[in-house]
C-alpha cells in the first residue's frame, strides 16, 4: 500500500497504545515453514486497542499490507505527531469500534517492524539473516499469528479484517482455521496473484538486487540498497494508484516551474511525488522485507494450497461469514478477482456480503476514509457480533 | 514497443532493403532544436521499400516507436533470419502495398540505429555525446524527418503512419506541416503523455540512473549499464501487455518445474519472460538513447506546443485525413484519449476514420498481425490516394 494518509485528525482516537511483543519458538521446538526450513526464535509486534470482554468473543485481528506495522490505530504518546495507519477505521465509534470490540494488529512475519525477518539476528551466527532467512508464505504468516492468537487466550476471533497482502491473510485464517474465525472482511485482495501482480513484483525485486550495495542481501551494517528500495516502492506505487487519480492529482503539472527545464530530473508533479515516496519508503523499510514479502504474495494461491487447484473447493470447510470489497479504479487486484472467491464462496454456500465500491483511487482506495465502507464495515461486525454472540 | 514479433512469415516480402544514411547540418548551420540547443552534424538512417511514382505522390513515411529502426520491412540479405519490425503491414499486397506505395522509414533523431543520438561522436570533444547531447522533442524529431523529406524530393506526403511514440510523430507532422502531409494512421496513441505514462517513464530512467555503470551517461567505452536498463525494459514491457494477454500468455505457471522452489530468481513464467526481454535488450539499445526518448514522449502535448493549451485550436490548420485507431486492452494509451484527438479534428471538420479494435494484447496490439487493422489501412490509403491523385 502507499504512504498512509496524512491525518489531520482531530476525531476521537484510542488511548495511548503500546507495541509489545510476543516470542515463541526455541532451538528444541522451532517454527517449521511450508518450505520446510526452520527458524528459531519467532518475534511477533503486537498492538492492542479496546477491551477483550469476559468470554473472549469480541476479538478483531486486523492485518496489514506489504509495508505496514501493528501500529494500526492511536498514539504511542500525546507529543506523537501520526496515529496508527488505520486510525480513520479503528478507534471508539469508528468502523471498527474500539468501545465494542477488542482490536488486535500484529507485524507479520518477515517484516521489519518488530517481527522477525531477515534483518534479525541468525542465531546460529549472530548476525542479521539476510538472505539466509527462508521464504515465507503467507499460510506462515497466518500460523505465526494464530500462535500470538492463541497465546492470547481467545479461541474464536469475531472478525479478521485486512486489504491488499492483508487480505490474502484474511482468506488464509478463514481456510486453514475455520473454527476459529466468525466472519472476515477482505477488502481490495485477491486469491491468487496474476501475473500482472507477478511481473510488477519481479521487477521491483531485480531493482533492490541490482543495487551494487545489496551484497547478495548481506548488507547490514554498511550502505543500504537505497536506491534500489526507492525504485522498488516508486514501481509498487503506480500500482496502487490509477490512471484517473493521476490525472487529477498531477496531471501534467510541472514541479516549481511555468517552462520545460530539458533537463533530466523531476520535472513533472509526478515524477516529483514518486521520487519523495521512493526517499521516505527508504528510511522506515528493509530491502530485504520487501524481498521476501511479495515473494510471499506472489507465491500465494488458495486453490493450489487448499483446493488441489479449485477454488471452490479451497473454502470447502470455511465457516466464516464474509465481507468483500473492491474498488473499480483497483487495477492490480481487479473486481473480477474478487468476484472469483465469491462465487467460490457461494459455492459452498458461505453467508458472503460483496460490495465494489465506486472510486477513482485505485488499489489504494481501500486505506482513505470512504463513509460507504464505514458504513460495510460497521453493520457487518454489528450483525456477526449478533449473530456469533453465545447464547 | 515490446520485442518485435518472432516472424515465421512466408509470404513474400520487398526485395533486399538497405540501410541509407542522410547528412545535414553542419558547423555553420547546425540544426536548432526546441530546447534553444544547437547540434552538427545530424544524421538520419532510413530505409525506402517500393517506387516513388512520376509525380513524388505515393510516398508513405512510417514512423516508429521508442525502441525501434529504419529496418521497417524486406530482409537485408536472403540469409537474414528476421525481416523487418513490421513486415506484416509493410510489403508486396500488404496492408501498406509496396507494389502501390513508395514507403520511408526512418530511425528517430536520438535513437542508437543509425540516426544521431547520445551515442554520436560529439564534433566539439571528438568522444561520444552522452548526457552532452541536448534535450529532445518530438517536434524536433519531425523537424528532422522534414529535412529528409525534402531532400528525397517529396513535396507532399501521401501519408504519414505510426502506433504510440510513432503516433505522436504522425499527430506532429499533420498540425507542424499541414501543407505536406495528404493523409495520416496514429495508432495506439496519444495527444499528450499522460501522468501514468509518465511516471513508468520516470522509473524507468530512476532505474537506469542508479546504475553505477551509467557514470552519469559518460559510459562509452566502458562497461555499459546493463541491469538498469533492462529493470527499464521489463517495466516498459509490463505497459505494452495487459493483465488478459498476461494472464492468458502466463499465468502462474512455473518454468521448468511444478513445484515452488523457495529461491528468489525467475520462478514464474512472466519472471523469466520478463528477464529475457530485458537481456535481449541490452544487446540491442542504448541505455541513453532510452532516457532521450522517453523524456521527448513526457514531454509531448500536442495542446500546449500547437494550441496554446486547447487540443482543437492545435488541429486548426491541419489539414490531413485521419485513421485514428485503439485498441480495447490498452491502458498505456486508453481508447478515451483517442476519443479526445477524435473529437478535437472533427471540430475543425477535419476527415477522420475511427476504430476502437477489439484486442485483448494490450498496447502492443498495434504491432501485431490484425485482419481488422490491415482492412482499414488497405481501404484508408486506397481512398487518399485516388482523393488525393493530382487532377
Amino acid at each position: 500500500m502507499s504512504e498512509y494518509i496524512d491525518h489531520d485528525q482531530h476525531g476521537t482516537t484510542v488511548g495511548p497504545v503500546e507495541k509489545q511483543f510476543f516470542t515463541f519458538a526455541g532451538k528444541e521446538d522451532p517454527f517449521l515453514l511450508e518450505s520446510g526450513a526452520e527458524i528459531h526464535p519467532v518475534t511477533l509486534a503486537y498492538e492492542t486497542c479496546g477491551t477483550l470482554n469476559a468470554d473472549r468473543s469480541n476479538a478483531v485481528l486486523i492485518l496489514h499490507a506489504l509495508s505496514g506495522d501493528s501500529h494500526v490505530a492511536g498514539y504511542y504518546t500525546p507529543e506523537d505527531p501520526k496515529p496508527g495507519w488505520w486510525d480513520i477505521m479503528v478507534g471508539p465509534g469508528k468502523g471498527i469500534d474500539t468501545d465494542k470490540y477488542f482490536v488486535i494488529c500484529t507485524n507479520i512475519l518477515g517484516s521489519c517492524m518488530g517481527s522477525t525477518g531477515p534483518a534479525s539476528i541468525n542465531p546460529e551466527t549472530g548476525i542479521p539473516y539476510g538472505t539466509d532467512f527462508p521464504l515465507i508464505t503467507i499460510g506462515d504468516m497466518v500460523r505465526a499469528q494464530k500462535i500470538l492468537v492463541d497465546h492470547l487466550g481467545i479461541q474464536k476471533l469475531l472478525a479478521v479484517v485486512g486489504g491488499s497482502v492483508g487480505g490474502m491473510q484474511v482468506l488464509e485464517w478463514c481456510v486453514r482455521y475455520p473454527d476459529h474465525v466468525a466472519s472476515a472482511v477482505a477488502l481490495a485482495t485477491t486469491c491468487r496473484h496474476s501475473a500482472l501482480a507477478i511481473a510488477f513484483n519481479e521487477v521491483a525485486r531485480q531493482s533492490i538486487m541490482a543495487d551494487p550495495h545489496w551484497c547478495n542481501g548481506h548488507y547490514y551494517g554498511k550502505a543500504k540498497p537505497g536506491m534500489g528500495l526507492a525504485i522498488a516502492r516508486m514501481i509498487g506505487h503506480i500500482t496502487y494508484l490509477s490512471d484517473e487519480s493521476m490525472r487529477l492529482k498531477f496531471g501534467r503539472r510541472l514541479q516549481n516551474k511555468s517552462a520545460l527545464s530539458f533537463e533530466f530530473g523531476a520535472e513533472f508533479q509526478v515524477e516529483s511525488y514518486l521520487q519523495y515516496q521512493g526517499r521516505k519508503f527508504i528510511e522506515r523499510f528493509d530491502a530485504n522485507s520487501f524481498l521476501y514479502i511479495t515473494k510471499a504474495a506472489d507465491y500465494f494461491d488458495l486453490a493450489r494450497e487448499h483446493g488441489k487447484g479449485s477454488l471452490v473447493k479451497s473454502f470447502s470447510k470455511c465457516l466464516a461469514r464474509f465481507l468483500v470489497v473492491s474498488y473499480t479504479s483497483d487495477w492490480l487486484y481487479p473486481t473480477y478477482q474478487s468476484r472469483e472467491m465469491v462465487t467460490a464462496m457461494k459455492k459452498n454456500n458461505l453467508d458472503v456480503s460483496f460490495c465494489e465500491i465506486e472510486a477513482q483511487w485505485g488499489h489504494d482506495a481501500f486505506l482513505l476514509p470512504n463513509d460507504k465502507l464505514n458504513h460495510l464495515m460497521t453493520g457487518f461486525l454489528r450483525r456477526v457480533s449478533h449473530e456469533s454472540a453465545p447464547v
